[in-house]
């Protein structure tokens, strides 16, 4: 029995990405790998909007593609800002800990966007250079579209890196790396691109490219350091590790699936089947966490309704229906609901299949 | 048209494996797929022959799965000695290098194994204890099999931890990891196991996971943490990061296809299967670059002979006849084949296509 995967991620996978996967493998140096190779490339910078060169599917999930983010442009002593509103702000923050990072973090309450004022107030507070701001683009635990359009203005009047977490925004809202001045940015495949979990698309432009080859300590990874990852998905071809083919291979069909769908074509259906859902949902008197101007329309998070047993309500909705809704994490722990209707599972048939089952469980 | 992969890896994928990998998605946390978690586990640990609680695929290639046993058990200024007799060993040196271990290289000629004396001589001639020993227990790019039934009892009696690289051999030939007093080891699916590569099928013992727990800093991975992943693979089932669910889908069928077999029946075949390609490219005149005593059966690496333009007949191998051998690499490169028997390729059928079409393309 297929399953309706209506949490935060994995979402459903179109069945022409599944039959790609199961094709007979090919070697990674193989020219008919090459060439799939260049037309992942070529796709994912259309999805990025970018022209950069490093463009490229991290050999890992999404949170591999934080690490990559981190590891390669940022190095021992480094001052960082983080935006820490949710799950992935505070684990990003915790990564560039690890790395040896001097980090500042813009906490904000669950639920709302970063400000922009604070981010000024926060490179004007710093003692000396910011090396780069990090902020997550849409914040799977809480369902917050952080508005990026300033940013990164700020960022490279200040010298600094912009990093971005488009996780679960990739193919679902509009991410627009090169004319909001991104330098760095990770997503993940199994949100709004519905493919598998297990590689995270990775966008870098020159200008953090440089940063990485002045860096005066190698690369604290192996696995993640481009200096060597980009000479073989770059024309020499320069073994570095065994691509996950038969994941490349499910990307490069899902990302082909998203160009023939259209990019704004694909962004208006989640809007409309969010709107959509939020409608039936206030009907039942549930509530949103996120105020109107900041909700993804990908991940809605509401207010488990008073009384009601939220797990029992997930599990049972799991085991007898076959529809799997997200729990809340951290501090939402046993109070939210996570609903995601990203990239293949985005459909006005699923609203209606949701919304009827829930009211059958809840009662 | 579907490739013959002879190369030192990939191999070619059962397809029962690619039939398990397009199976409909479920969620990371989903009852069922935590089903599959632990039989994938159980189905390791008989694999792997051993008992560790700790056995699981890490979510990344093998070198991933390299990196995750280094940045876990190792910390800043521990002392490491690392056997490297080639590119694997020297990989693995390299990243400890990069985490801020002491390394002492034991060098050896390529294909050769690295000698029990010298690893004795190195561990007396250190100033201070030694945090690990790390040997390449099927280095890929030379065709070594490294005897291991000594070192791990030198390495317990100094209070070393014995980590092991048995990316290439797991699968193909015996990995006895509790009789050898091996602490942590590493493997890949694209090798013996006949997966896609993708995932790095990992094991540490109590006495790894005890240095884990002491240590003094922080794990300078997010994504490789341990103390971590083992709260979503153990009975806690805490998120950490997004499993690579149709991958791990893949290896369970694979893992369940070499238990089906029986393990050292596997490697009685991959053992006939060499001693026939043997003999029949000695008839051709073609020498192999390893005494017979340490010759993997599963990677065979020769000598191009003389005259021959290896790239040449590499190349018109894969596109004319759609079969892959691998090129030397390193200091082997335009010097040697690397002739891949790997799991699911290793047949006698594949054994004769190579050979014919070899003598046709040599001409």
């Amino acid at each position: 029995m297929e399953k309706l995967l209506m949490g935060p991620g994995p979402s459903n996978v179109d069945p022409r990405v599944l039959k790609a996967m199961s094709q007979p493998l090919v070697g990674h140096l193989d020219p008919d790998f090459l060439k799939i190779m260049d037309s992942t490339m070529e796709c994912l910078r259309q999805i990025f909007k970018t022209k950069n060169r490093l463009t490229m599917p991290v050999s890992g999930t999404g949170s591999a593609g934080m690490e990559a983010a981190c590891v390669n442009f940022i190095e021992p002593g480094d001052k960082v800002i983080v935006g820490v509103n949710g799950v992935f702000g505070a684990r990003a923050a915790d990564l560039m800990g690890r790395i040896g990072a001097e980090v500042t973090e813009i906490k904000e309450k669950w639920g709302s966007p970063i400000e922009i004022e604070k981010i000024v107030k926060a490179f004007s507070a710093a003692k000396g250079k910011i090396k780069a701001l990090l902020l997550v683009h849409a914040e799977t635990s809480t369902g917050v579209h952080q508005p990026l359009d300033e940013a990164g203005w700020i960022a490279r009047e200040e010298g600094a890196l912009f990093i971005v977490d488009t996780v679960t925004s990739l193919g679902g809202v509009d991410v627009r790396i090169d004319d909001w001045l991104i330098d760095v940015s990770y997503s993940g495949t199994q949100k709004c691109l519905s493919c598998p979990p297990g590689l995270s698309p990775f966008t870098a432009n020159e200008r953090a490219m440089d940063v990485l080859r002045k860096r005066k300590t190698k690369v604290p990874s192996w696995y993640f350091d481009f200096s060597m990852i980009e000479k073989y998905w770059g024309s020499e071809r320069v073994y570095h590790h065994t691509a996950p083919i038969s994941m490349i291979f499910g990307l490069h069909e899902g990302l082909k699936i998203i160009l023939e769908e259209g990019l704004e074509k694909r962004f208006a259906r989640h809007m409309e089947n969010h709107v959509y859902l939020r409608d039936e949902l206030e009907k039942m008197g549930i509530r949103f966490v996120v105020e109107p101007a900041y909700r993804l329309p990908n991940l809605n998070s509401v207010y488990v309704p008073a009384g009601i047993d939220e797990k029992k309500v997930r599990m049972r909705m799991l085991s007898e229906y076959n529809i799997e809704i997200g729990a809340g994490l951290g501090e939402f722990a046993g109070k939210v609901w996570r609903i995601g209707l990203m990239g293949h599972t985005s459909r006005k048939e699923n609203v209606d299949t949701l919304i009827n089952t829930l009211k059958k469980v809840m009662g």
